[in-house]
């Protein structure tokens, strides 16, 4: 196969470049997908359909009667999903529905989408209790909720949503909040390595009593696009780095400030140290799960997050609320530029037609509804 | 000390009862908490104070200016946590804001609790975005989310805060939902052991770096306590055993049915045999930090959850949502015993005075609700 397509595996170990071996690359250094999954010289590309749509790693999902995806609160027999979610190309994820809702509204101004008059966003998942999803136009945004498996259990059923669905090459992103190393409270850190808090780069998970190990790889060519959209005119620093995953908030990020705490703030600064000397920039709940499980299913995939805080200096996050929320939407920023020039490229943008409300002035807009809101 | 108090340790090793050497017990059998966190002879009691309240393993708490429970949004010097929560005797903790905010109702209805005229209950931490938490008189029902750093946040945060309440003796209680083992949908299971996937009873944390393990051990004293409260009327089972806590719930638990699988069906139920036969009656994601934590803060625990299929025959819930409703109401109404019943014993029961709403005839009171929404 590699001969037929004249492509080659961009390989780490050779040119230095350890998380482009993700997909096949022609030698024009365009991605060929044509017959990847069938590539006799690796299989990292055996979960892709030609056309794009994602291939699932379980033979047992085409022989079920019908696929309940719990916690979403949808069904491969119950709702058309190929109707539903067929034109989705992003999968954002953050820890809160109240984030993740504000991201919704964000990305629809921002790529200029409209609603159909007399309607507005609904949360899709309202009934799971668990998430909360919404979708805009080619766009998911999805609530995982805290820690490594809260997020395992949503990229399951997403990944088996995109299946379902038959989404073409949909690209997921994670759009956080994080602790950082030796970085100012605001700055934003893309990760480009994620590892455990034992420092290793697999997500372990064990299975019937065995534990297995899945790398925790992300794309690196992803990275420097979003890097490379960072604006100079940002008031505040992207950085790219590694980033450490950790099972718990307190204990296990070093924190004084849990229930318990056996060990001295200069023993957990001699940690922090250790950490910031590998290249660890920032500390979340999520990175490795949410890396090796979209790696194994071939679905290309970048975090972005924000520091809260710098740890070197502290364990509570003290900045004021009107500060950290204007913080949070800067991962949002980066990611919708990234989204939006996508789209742009690909002429799926417009900022034509109606939405769900045609303001043709905005002043009379305000005082129809004031008089309305009076009228009695 | 334990001569002076003429006090005795139960201990597992000894008497068989592994469970139980968790307070000190007087030759009658009573709990001698007068100089327990003394005693010279173990250190299991020494984190609470003579009075019952919480004594926090962690020296550096007292020595900070304010200790901000972020992800309740409550906070040492914000809020009067002493008045605020001083009185809470149980902790009532569950997965979905949805089932604890229903818990809360339901509690306030057993034990006869009453609002003031024109209140309602309110969400007391609705600005983490993260976690719900409800009030009702002495107990609080807090969702916990999925897993176990969601479950295990929640814990530092709300032992502490049983620390700033200076609340007296608190009792912890994890309302959940499981996957049962060659159990019927729709039966109760009471934890008498948590163990993880590789069968270890143990909370293991990295912490710096290095990994450090924290038994998770439940009071058994509890378990037959709630066990005695199962009424033989009750149209389910209510059982004893252990409980297996996964960190994935669809490989983890060797499930079928997620994005991935590698293994077998017949593999599968091979895993699943060997569990039933090591007295594994559910799986769940949280028992092991829920253990672990409440026994390291000398808090007495316990978990009640119910089966919502059964392991052996399937991986997919398939009862309908009616008679799923109905069983998620089995734990709660276990749990609302034990508490109605310790309420009553302390005379901190009544079904006296007004609440929000004071009714008199309740055909009368509909009437009138009625002719008030079609009055215009």
């Amino acid at each position: 196969m590699q001969n037929n397509h004249n492509h080659r595996h961009r390989n780490g170990e050779e040119n230095g470049e350890a998380h482009d071996n993700f997909f096949h690359y022609n030698e024009e250094d365009e991605r060929c997908d044509e017959g990847a999954y069938e590539c006799t010289h690796c299989d990292v590309a055996k979960f892709r359909y030609p056309d794009g749509t994602v291939r699932l790693r379980n033979p047992h999902i085409e022989l079920m009667d019908q696929d309940i995806l719990y916690h979403l609160a949808l069904g491969s027999e119950s709702h058309d999903l190929v109707e539903m979610f067929g034109d989705v190309k992003f999968v954002c994820m953050g820890g809160t529905p109240k984030r993740m809702e504000a991201f919704a509204y964000y990305i629809m101004k921002e790529i200029g989408h409209k609603l159909p008059t007399g309607t507005t966003l609904q949360d899709i998942s309202q009934y799971s209790y668990r998430y909360s999803m919404y979708k805009v136009g080619p766009i998911l945004s999805v609530s995982h909720g805290m820690g490594v498996p809260s997020i395992g259990i949503l990229l399951h059923e997403i990944i088996k949503l995109m299946y379902h669905a038959k989404a073409k090459d949909p690209i997921f992103f994670r759009i956080g909040t994080c602790g950082g190393i030796g970085l100012e409270g605001g700055t934003v850190v893309i990760s480009d390595d994620a590892v455990n808090e034992m420092g290793q780069h697999h997500y372990e998970v064990p299975m019937l009593g065995k534990p297995v190990r899945r790398p925790a790889k992300l794309d690196r060519r992803l990275v420097r696009e979003l890097r490379a959209l960072a604006d100079p005119e940002d008031p505040y620093e992207t950085v790219i780095g590694t980033t450490m995953c950790a099972n718990d908030f307190y204990e296990g990020q070093g924190r004084m400030d849990g229930a318990f705490c056996d060990y001295s703030e200069s023993e957990k600064m001699a940690y922090l140290t250790h950490l910031q000397s590998n290249g660890v920039k920032n500390i979340e709940m999520e990175v490795v799960p949410f890396a090796a499980l979209t790696h194994h299913a071939g679905i290309k995939a970048a975090v972005v997050c924000v520091a809260l805080l710098d740890r070197l200096k502290g364990d509570q996050v003290c900045a004021p609320k009107e500060v950290l929320d204007e913080w949070q939407i800067r991962p949002q920023k980066l990611v919708g530029r990234y989204i939006k020039r996508y789209l742009q490229t690909k002429g799926r943008i417009s900022f034509d037609g109606h939405g769900s409300m045609a303001v043709k002035s905005p002043r009379r807009f305000k005082l129809v509804q004031q008089e309305s809101e009076t009228f009695d």
